[in-house]
């Protein structure tokens, strides 16, 4: 049995958990991270505690001092955690107390460790939030940079991992900056769910001491208080917003990892990865693999477990704070972490790698991918879409048995199949005539793709304006 | 084998898949749901091409009074749908030039079956999204209705399903509301991510047709159109938004099922479900079960599993269309429809539930909920809140082992504790005083509590103004 | 109000539930498959009654025959269910009321709705699990058929989607057979957790009746009755069984699906589908799509999801019976049937798939894959391994920079790298001698593959085997 | 960028993935807890090749002494872990070769680290099953404990969470132990699916040196050694049967977990927690809360998280081995240790509770329990069963509308009802004659119930017994 001295509620016990209960139940190997916040959040209600009366200017200034002095005890390594400490709340308030006696006795005066958990992953969270939005800013520029650079460069596109019809990679590419802007827009609807404070509704029901709530939120940077206590102390949706954000932008990355798979295989050719991001084989000396791109890939498992982890632990909890609460940390940090280190390394490996053109026209230039465009000319010429469809369907089977393409075929080839080809089809079919007629809002059509970037380039810096407002 | 004329696309092929493989691969059964929506699109997809001169005024009227019919056709009931048509899409175009010839076939000019279904899918969300926003509008005023009509029930309010502290009901019910206000906030972000029109984008690279993407943006009341046309014919995150702010109102749900299911129990007494929203048992005649609230918390695994299902199929896939991606409608179908049921059974069975509040006042009197306070009091009168709560706990175990209450000891029996305690503890320990103490703002106090009412109400107000903002 | 005598528990209550709240708890539609396990177990549960003097004879006799008559017009399309019915169950024992009177209102005798749902879904497991094991022979059997008639192909191997060692396709194909293999074990496990009657539980607490479980459990083909009561109504351990089994199954499935997906890509070339097994596309008249693969590969999300679904209704339930676990029948049937439609799909197209053999032999000559064997060769040579690692490392990267194979390069060139290399480097690198010195058990060797293609024949008729052990 | 040579292949490379790549790509943390696996078939196979003369007896000798060096000084903490490292794996190889030089290099020949991190998963899997096996007979053997020294006390038996019929405590508690024996199962069928030796499958298709598998699969203690090489190394079954091992012992765990709240609520009152299994609180100090069942309760998320995350991670995976693999070991780490934490905490929870025998014994005689038995006393009286239960529901509700139970009602009382009740109701609802009536097997009777508590035992021994004959 341990020292019942140790634990913050043991008046009323006649014995205390014992040593594997206590590291069963403990969370400070996992919540030693809200160092920062906690302190944070202390000296600010210190201060209004101050403000208000509740206790001495001389309380509030020893206690702020003393974690003061623990913050840097922590941050040079200094610090002796115990690890009969529960949890970093309880660690950082019994070393106060330890260096400031009583005044740090008083520090816990009209919080409990329910709003203070819940105010520390508050401001955890929409750190967190700023520190992925940078990440996704960091990778949508790796790929708007790609995207200029390769500018002009044709590819084959495909659906159903067919070739279908010939892109820019540039238009490829940008594809997945707007996924990223998308994701960036969840992170910051998480930092907006995150930005209530719930400090004030102490354990459950708020308190009766006469605290000013509006002047902590002020001072800890939250935009409102919450409305309701219970609600406060067993609310984390934040961390599920966060958490489903991360997991979409994981499953993104996910996508474009299995691009960059593909791609860097010896079948496709696209691509030559930077030494810098690849790896090589214990046993095959020949070999260069997309390691990173492939554990990219296999971390969305973690992060999607993460999302179903939290959801499964708020399923069917009564109110208010149940210690189930407590797992919510451990999948939330894994998720961001998860997709904080994934965008670092994808952006890396854009930004580094060797893309081969030439092979991608060239790929573009197998596949049948002007079918479409030979069925489109024929619409032109007046014969309904699903007819020109049947017969540009007989075309491609012809030429696919005689190994020949789209580009091939003769004129009067052509008019074997239908009579309302002429001349201009061969232009039709041309490789880059074909993609810069898609001039549709939106298409691969070279002017089309260069307006896109620009609004990419647009909303990068609406992004980056926004991030700077919010940080503090 | 199959009658190749039945497919769009059989020109190049010997045979078309058998009756197995249809099965398989078809989803009529699931999406002729997206009826209206495929027809609304059309309809508008038809006189772009018409106001583009892409099509003939004609035709584009043809296709509009054929489709008209079709939708009246379903709608009462008589069309005859063709087991052999893929999905609604193909049946739909297929009856429409089986009734109107050429002009049908021409319908398809400019568009493609990824675009469309992208369009249709986007309309739906952003029809559902409404709807559950509405749902979730009901049962807040069913949470506000009750918190007026019970305004002064005390009741214990808990932390680890221990009695805690007494908390008014008005302010248990709306922290429920509260968290259906946010979760009204996620319905709403779903709805915005899905206002975007994909239509234009064709397979994926867009199209050279003069097309007039605004126009059908305004004509559908899409907010904008779609940047890159890859992303768009295989961006499914508006669905995940819809499915994730679904499953987490699930969750909620399921907190409030689980305390119906504990409020009704023999135990705790506190409430009696209506007959209409309880159930007996086929061999136990005395039962009256709380199915309803049971079927809801256990509806959450299916909503967590439609997530994650969702998430996984779009793991690693390639851009950009890929038929994977037809396995998105079910499980979001079924998230909405799930959540949206959960919504209404669990209003009606707020509004019909009889509350003892007797139970209840008696339940806050037991369990030494006005431990707090004591220890509150003894830091009022100057002890250090640590100590405070020390000596509370001896109390309590005195309390306890004499089988009273807190409001039961005498003054004197208070002194032998700590000289500090007065013979104001008495109306300390008092449960109304001790509750309308509690009035820092979202707090359980009486004054708090109002104004909390207030505020839900008018966020109640603000939500129906928006959603009637975006109802067409 | 709906009419009251429609539950078999109404005589308590003053009203039953209304229409929305009869269709939300309603699982008739979902459980009308269970008819035929639920008209058994009756039938088999009335004849112990009788058999133990708890009904009569002519009881017994009456309701076997109406429940024969109601099977019979259940098969035949005529019967006509009553939505008003809450379940399967009770649409089968009201409809025998009406058919026989009195006697089929004694057919619940003994039993509880708790244990008969509970012992339906076993019948029904079981039933399950021997028809997904007849669906693993069947696709193992493709396998083991296709390694057959292929032997000799060499194709690339890979690793991390790099060309690694070349391999024999039936060596590859066979890799599947053997996780199908697992799988089927799986399913027999499942089989065995199901294999238990629940029947005689009751409620949840047994019977006074004087009941013979043991006959029942012989009567319908149980290997045992269950232990306890309690556990018995609640236990639903045996569908997660099936349903986990069911999820690796398709996540084998996804693996071959994709693989399938990478071969049949223009850059691959491996093999073509057969028309039967793709699809074209609506725009694009050149495609032949892998749909049926894809949608394999897609619908492994909601396996996955359901299997989260059920362990998350299973969280937190109290004992007995609660009404989540009516949430078991949809999660475990979409499991069932889509690993089921999925292992029929993927069989069909591995039997009709067209293999390029020189399309692969020309891969595997790619991407010096005869590395490995370069470095053993040193290391044969008395190198110590990781040295030759190294070596060749820089024999690849300068057979890469010039273009040319390991099979291109002369003895002198290799002899600049390593005075070690002599004559016999040239038959080292050969491509079938290479793959046929790969004799060590499960390695890719001819003789091993022949080997082992004659083991997982011996295992296929050892599993058929057990199917017809415990098919009744 | 880092020095090329801390790398195993980094002959071809021109430079190597830098700092934070090697963190991202890094499992040194993760996987040093595969040490002694590593250990022990490195030594294996040392002695393998010595003795089929791949190596000389010599190397073989540096070899196992130079590791047995490693292992002492792992387990004495002087080992220092060089974070540049990739895995454990290199890291004892590397230090290996630092300490016995050539010999060092030779210990990889014949083998990758593909099938080496396959085997040594392998062998970890096989001794936490084990591992699980021993903590699920703790907790069996502790319900069997709590069975047998409260046996005979009654308490409610529920459904729904309303009261339902009065069941014995023991059986109530056996129920959970069956739970377990069928976890035991699973547990042993996981120790069967890794009980396969992958090693000698080399990178994924085997080995040209004559390795002898049998040999090492015999050394290590592996039943058999793999079929197919591609398999092998790809085939992380047996870390899922693990891991779905433990997710449904923990949502087991969670249900009993769930229980035990709510008994030691003041509302139910039936137990009293040990004060070395609760904690109190922060703030209010008359709290006793049961943190770690709600701990293991909540746990249940992350196991469930674990078992997706690593279904996702194989989704679509093709052959052979893919970096995304790595990611399997932290889910199942994370999943095998959260399941054994919670063994043992609910193990020593259930021994040390304080059961409040006559608190059950009162809540048994609430809520009409006996009404069952007064249906079923109508039917042995010929009253039709159904017909029964709607009498006894009408009895139910006039006795509740009066207050009073149904030991309370009077013959008179009862034969208003039906004249089909006689003088011996009054013993048809006494609660223990009640109980010891349910004599059907596996029911709640006191006869049934001893019965059940000796196979339970006799489980435990057969279980025990299997243990030992797998352990080494």
């Amino acid at each position: 049995m341990s020292d019942p001295a140790k634990t913050p509620w043991s008046g009323r016990f006649g014995s205390v958990p014992g040593g594997f209960q206590q590291e069963f139940g403990a969370s400070l190997g996992i919540d030693k991270r809200l160092y920062a916040e906690d302190i944070d959040a202390s000296i600010e209600h210190a201060r209004m505690l101050a403000a208000r009366n509740i206790i001495t200017p001389e309380d509030a200034g020893q206690i702020e001092r003393g974690l003061a002095g623990i913050r840097a005890d922590i941050e040079s390594g200094v610090f002796a955690f115990d690890p009969a400490d529960e949890d970093i709340h309880m660690a950082i308030e019994a070393e106060l107390t330890r260096r400031v006696g009583d005044a740090g006795k008083r520090l816990h005066t009209a919080r409990s460790r329910n709003d203070q958990v819940a105010t520390d992953m508050r401001l955890y969270a929409k750190r967190r939030a700023i520190d992925l939005g940078h990440r996704l800013l960091c990778i949508r520029r790796s790929l708007a940079r790609r995207a200029e650079v390769e500018f002009g460069t044709v590819m084959p596109g495909y659906t159903h991992l067919q070739k279908a019809q010939p892109v820019l990679l540039s238009h490829h590419l940008l594809a997945y900056a707007w996924m990223f802007t998308r994701d960036f827009a969840r992170m910051r609807h998480a930092h907006e769910a995150a930005d209530v404070l719930p400090l004030g509704s102490a354990a459950l029901s708020g308190t009766a001491y006469p605290i000013d709530r509006e002047a902590v939120a002020t001072g800890l940077g939250f935009a409102s208080v919450s409305e309701n206590s219970m609600d406060a102390v067993s609310d984390r949706d934040f961390l599920l917003d966060l958490t489903y954000a991360s997991a979409l932008t994981q499953v993104h990355l996910s996508r474009l990892a299995e691009e960059i798979i593909l791609w860097s295989s010896d079948e496709f050719g696209f691509i030559t990865l930077d030494d810098e991001f690849a790896t090589g084989s214990s046993i095959m000396p020949q070999k260069k693999n997309p390691d990173f791109a492939e554990l990219v890939r296999g971390k969305t498992g973690r992060v999607i477990g993460d999302l179903a982890a939290l959801l499964v632990v708020l399923k069917g909890l009564p109110l208010a704070y149940n210690k189930d609460m407590q797992e919510d940390k451990e999948a939330a940090f894994d998720a961001i972490d998860t997709v904080a280190g994934s965008l670092r390394v994808m952006s890396g490996m854009l930004d580094t790698m060797h893309v081969h053109a030439d092979v991608m026209r060239a790929g573009a230039l197998g596949g049948f991918t002007a079918a479409t465009d030979v069925a489109d000319y024929l619409v032109g010429a007046g014969v309904p879409f699903r007819d020109a469809h049947e017969i540009v369907g007989r075309i491609v089977r012809e030429a696919e048995s005689t190994g020949r393409t789209l580009q091939d075929l003769t004129l009067e080839e052509y008019r074997v199949f239908s009579p309302e080809f002429g001349p201009d089809i061969r232009e039709a079919v041309d490789l880059d005539s074909l993609v810069s007629r898609r001039t549709s809002p939106g298409g691969t059509g070279h002017e089309a793709v260069a307006e896109q970037m620009q609004r990419q380039q647009a909303s990068i810096l609406a992004d980056e304006s926004w991030l700077r407002s919010v940080e503090r």
